[in-house]
């Protein structure tokens, strides 16, 4: 007989058949494929006893109720878009744990005291719009309206696409959740890195989402021919950002915890006879510690001066986002570890270096995460890979965590 | 009245004004704008006492013959192509100065020991067809008949081009010079670089055309989410690209007279979230000595593997271009060096970082190149900039070295 677990893994194989791109997986907001994924994954959460709705914005939610009529809520949530080119676990896997812990409470005809809704965010990645959580923003009561007037590539305002898309742009508002009426958030996904594969667990315990600072630096020197401008004529701006890039590695070596990267270069002219007269390079920097985030991204900025400086190469720095690190509920997040320790002997607590629906919900509910093994910490790819027994243990744990929450 | 040195200006500027591109200058390979630049330029020719024809591939040749009918020739030339938004100088101040040089012979009646003849080289930048020097192949006999098939980017072969500009693509050899009836050929540039304006000379003698290494250099980590892959577990291709253009800047530093050069930097997924995987420079070696071009570009190959093997990202490189440096004639040299000391105190010699017409006239003939100062270096940019004074200084160290020429 198929284990709940393994139809988690058959449900997941079904939704990466639902793309906008035809020979990958890629799911955006309110796009054809969405509205295909939410009807098919409404369909499962019916199975497993829930009624189902769509709120303003296009969240898909299954409502199992509780023991009583006013009970309070625990919301299990995760997306179901994903980035261009997308694995098929990012989102979808965690979504698809919340509709099989409701349905083994289904079939066992448990009713615990209070409601849970699983929900299916509408928008996590922000591919369309470049607006990242508009799913858990709308529930979290802080979408900014403003946004509802951004356009898609092809000029469409997320507005209209809502609207086509069967929601209601007019009253996004209407998706919030009353916080008096939660008693937590959870969500359950794949780390999105190798520190579980390299201590060989299954699962790990999430102790908070890392801040972030996402930077531009532009360095501006003087673009030249290759050929004909003597070594120390030159102002180039490439050899500039190059020190600094490895002045950003440098720093994030020396500082555990810290993550810094420069992920994107933009060199102009970038040919290949002409000295570089202006580069434009990324820094992201993540810790959970805002305090050592704002310290590292500071000391960045100085760097970034001070490799210039004697090359006569101007810099400017633009801070492009700037996000608060958002600990985890301590007392959920206890009581998921001690569920974890029921099914894996040793059991970490691990930050998130990546942000999540949850980081949003943690605005107006206590919130907890449990990641999930995925093979070299893989990905935004379709390599992304989870092993069967992982899901069956992240399965248990979250089903255990409900019957320990049931009884508290 | 009008000095000579002055109507070479004004016809520049007048050239500036043919275009194929309205608002900035753009001259390419056979195209309406070079139909139009060849015609009113012959007309100067013509004005200078020269007979006009154009070869089969279309430069454009103003003959000037000598004192005798079977007086062997001086070529002087340069190209009237340009890149895309282009500056004025790069190629017809060459041309502007041959015909002035002549025209002033014509004036004054004098007929030389030898022929002149003044091409303007129908191509020289190969922005068409990718494919550099065509008109100068064409007239060494080095033309490649393979290129003929070439396609332009609106899917026109060169071989068209050439037929529909008036050319006659199945005759090609026939625009070869007889290096049995050439004594030299001469070429007045713009420096293209800054030395010249830093030692306040008009003018300067090319001691040669250097060697040139074009390579790419691949670094293939892995590419993974920057905000959750610890810095240890990371294979950042960027961080190594890095380092290593710190090393080709700091190889070249070390060693006066190589050029070497990161101008192009392609990172792969150039996402500011994501770890690069895949980063592909290029380097542009150069030096006047074939050897220690060689030497540097070796090394740079060694350290790429030295910089990427510690960080377990795999390395390949790729030649793209080699071509061999172009010693100038030293008799020549040594004649325009005499000239020049005439009209300007110091005189020195300097490498051509940047290649010319005359690195492939070299192939049949003696050659010697004559750079005049420009303003901060600069060229292929709308802000190509050279003093009036200059080319006065230019002009008459042409015509000195034409006396010269003519009574050894």
């Amino acid at each position: 007989m198929t284990g709940s677990h393994q139809l988690v893994l058959q449900r997941i194989d079904a939704l990466a058949k639902i793309t906008d791109e035809p020979g990958r997986i890629t799911r955006t907001f309110c796009s054809p494929a969405m509205r295909r994924a939410n009807d098919l994954v409404a369909g499962w959460m019916r199975m497993a006893g829930m009624a189902t709705r769509e709120d303003a914005i296009g969240n898909l939610i299954g409502h199992y109720p509780g023991a009583t009529p006013n009970a309070k809520t625990l919301i299990i949530g995760s997306h179901l878009d994903t980035v261009r080119n997308a694995g098929r676990f990012d989102g979808p896997l965690g979504v698809m744990l919340g509709v099989a812990c409701v349905e083994q409470l289904y079939h066992s005809k448990t009713r615990p005291p209070f409601a849970i809704d699983v929900i299916g965010f509408a928008d996590e990645e922000g591919v369309r719009y470049q607006s990242t959580y508009l799913g858990s923003r709308a529930v979290a009561g802080s979408f900014d309206l403003r946004d509802l007037k951004r356009k898609d590539p092809d000029g469409v305002t997320m507005a209209e696409t809502i609207s086509s898309f069967g929601g209601n742009p007019g009253a996004i508002k209407s998706a919030k959740y009353n916080p008096a009426n939660l008693i937590g958030y959870l969500e359950a996904h794949i780390e999105q890195g190798p520190v579980l594969e390299e201590r060989n667990h299954a699962v790990g315990i999430v102790t908070g989402i890392a801040g972030q600072t996402r930077a531009r630096v532009t360095f501006t020197g003087r673009a030249g021919h290759a050929g004909t401008t003597p070594l120390p004529s030159r102002k180039d701006a490439l050899c500039a950002a190059a020190e600094f890039i490895v002045g950003v590695e440098h720093l994030a070596r020396e500082n555990p915890g810290l993550m810094a990267t420069v992920g994107q270069v933009v060199v102009e002219p970038n040919a290949s006879n002409v000295i570089p007269g202006v580069v434009t390079v990324s820094v992201d920097v993540r810790h959970q510690l805002d305090s050592l985030r704002e310290k590292a991204a500071n000391s960045l900025r100085t760097f970034a001066t001070l490799v210039a400086k004697p090359r006569g190469i101007k810099v400017s720095s633009q801070i492009v986002q700037q996000t608060a690190s958002v600990p985890c509920s301590p007392e959920m997040t206890d009581l998921l570890t001690k569920s974890a320790r029921k099914f894996q002997r040793n059991v970490i607590g691990l930050p998130s270096g990546a942000g999540h629906d949850a980081a949003v919900m943690a605005e107006i509910t206590e919130m907890a995460m449990l990641f999930i093994r995925c093979k070299g910490g893989v990905s935004h790819h379709p390599d992304e890979s989870v092993k069967v027994g992982d899901v069956r243990v992240a399965l248990a744990v979250m089903s255990e965590f409900l019957r320990e929450l049931a009884s508290t």
